[in-house]
């Protein structure tokens, strides 16, 4: 089993209201494949310039991380984004957006990566994210992620992009804004109808939901009293999530094991917040993650008491 | 067992993308006792004018709702709020509030009510709940709901009453609101330092979450694809809540009885939503609530699926 990702591979400068960091590894792929990298092979495609040096590979290279597919351009630079969190963490604002070595990249995957079981398409260019996807025609699971720029901008690439995949993983202003539904329950199906079977959405401090063929299952966040940074927490999620499918390396995983699965994203955005950038998974230990799956069982179990006479 | 409920008995003005309705019967101690009577023996105490006949009576007759200390005050009007919803639901737009009757609401309980098993304040003036409390000195289970109005307006009389309450329900903006505290883990420890011991707060579309001794739990918002009419929820989610709890005769409920609680409470919050006002809540079966409570159960439950070898 193997999981590719494409996405951004970058430096972020982030401002939060428990600090500043300038320049930390940052990116949707970078985040998605550390955090998938406890529970499965993770191969990452995407593109870098030469501000990238030994200390931000070390970090791949820490987690296992296959790197081949990841483009270096000589006297380039990385994208590199620059936000700022008010004190609720819930609104990010960006300050710079600087595409760089992003704006001409063209995806060639190597056969290693192209035969990969999973295939997840972080939030690019949806034009990108359709040949990526065209070139890995045997992925079981195939992943998508987006962001309101793309749909607004190139909403009809994004729609057929969307019709060849599996899963879409969109928060719920987007679900809403790509569907011009504002009942959340509504876009969802309208999105499932697009193609994908699985609408997995993302809904920040308050957890996420996932509507499939079977019903609605309830994701909540996990409750930390503090929140250092919430850059990558989407990332985290889906990395954790689709870590977790391939690692079951069931070509059409079952209800229990989507539930599961977005359990485990979860988790893994829950601990990518505790602190700047890729800091907290990088040091993060597997008993921490079955350790946390066990709490949030017990977050949403209940059974009603046996009545008195 | 018996549950008795202070609050509003009104009529609203109601409009919504679904429609329009004028004058017709609201107000939160008439949501709560309505959905509570499910559970229940439910005592409304409240006051209304003359504009409240037997139409509006005899709503709370069907559901054997106790209206002795419903007092009714000669050549006057009820209260009457008029709002308006936005598309997507979630806001309330109030355009006008008529106290009337309740502008000299002074609350004398009978000795029936008064020695009711359960009390409800619901959003009233803080001093009147406090009265209210007190003149219940033994009710087992006390709870309470407020509003940003009351927070910003009597904020030390607010917190005297909630010091003596064991179940405060705020939505999320009022907890972090009244607590001066961004995160929603802290704010909620710190409303439970104030005495209550449990937090149970409502999150609108997002459904609940509740902070107790034992830990967190977090309950859905069912996925309904038609939202008529949002006022109410939160007072139905109080009443199948402490109905629930008022039911079960334990003075001092477990971990699971208040989960249960919180369940049932979202179950008739979701019910209360289909329709205008009252009238999805008026036509209610009891098999339609065991029936989505399971459906409750099922959202929130995930099991690992055994691994490949």
């Amino acid at each position: 089993m193997s999981l590719a990702v494409v996405g951004s591979v970058a430096f972020d400068s982030l401002e939060t209201p428990f600090g500043k960091r300038e320049r930390v590894l940052g990116g949707a792929a970078t985040h998605f494949s550390l955090a998938a990298s406890f529970f499965t092979d993770v191969r990452v495609v995407g593109v870098v310039g030469d501000d990238f040096g030994d200390e931000e590979l070390a970090v791949f290279e820490a987690r296992g991380v296959n790197v081949d597919d990841l483009e270096r351009v000589p006297g380039a630079r990385s994208f590199h984004w620059s936000g700022r969190y008010e004190d609720d963490m819930t609104v990010a604002h960006t300050l710079d957006t600087q595409l760089n070595v992003f704006a001409d990249f063209d995806p060639k995957l190597s056969p290693e990566t192209a035969s990969a079981s999973t295939l997840f398409l972080a939030n690019i260019l949806p034009e990108l994210q359709l040949r990526v996807r065209r070139q890995c025609p045997d992925a079981d699971i195939v992943g998508l992620d987006s962001m309101n720029y793309w749909i607004e901008s190139a909403r009809e690439s994004l729609i057929e992009t969307i019709s060849e995949v599996d899963v879409v993983t969109l928060n719920d202003a987007e679900v809403r804004m790509l569907t011009h539904e504002p009942n959340l329950a509504r876009a969802a199906r309208q999105l499932r109808e697009l193609g994908p079977r699985v609408a997995l959405v993302k809904q920040g401090p308050y957890g996420a939901c996932m509507f499939t063929a079977d019903g609605y299952f309830s994701i909540p966040a996990y409750p930390l009293e503090t929140v250092i940074d919430p850059t990558g927490a989407g990332d985290s999620f889906a990395g954790g999530c689709f870590g977790y499918l391939d690692s079951l390396g069931d070509p059409d995983p079952s209800e229990d094991a989507l539930r599961a699965a977005a359990v485990y994203g979860s988790v893994m955005a829950s601990f990518a917040v505790e602190d700047f950038g890729t800091e907290r998974t990088q040091r993060l230990g597997e008993d921490e993650i079955s350790a946390r799956f066990a709490e949030f069982k017990r977050m949403m179990t209940f059974d009603e008491p046996v009545r008195a006479a």
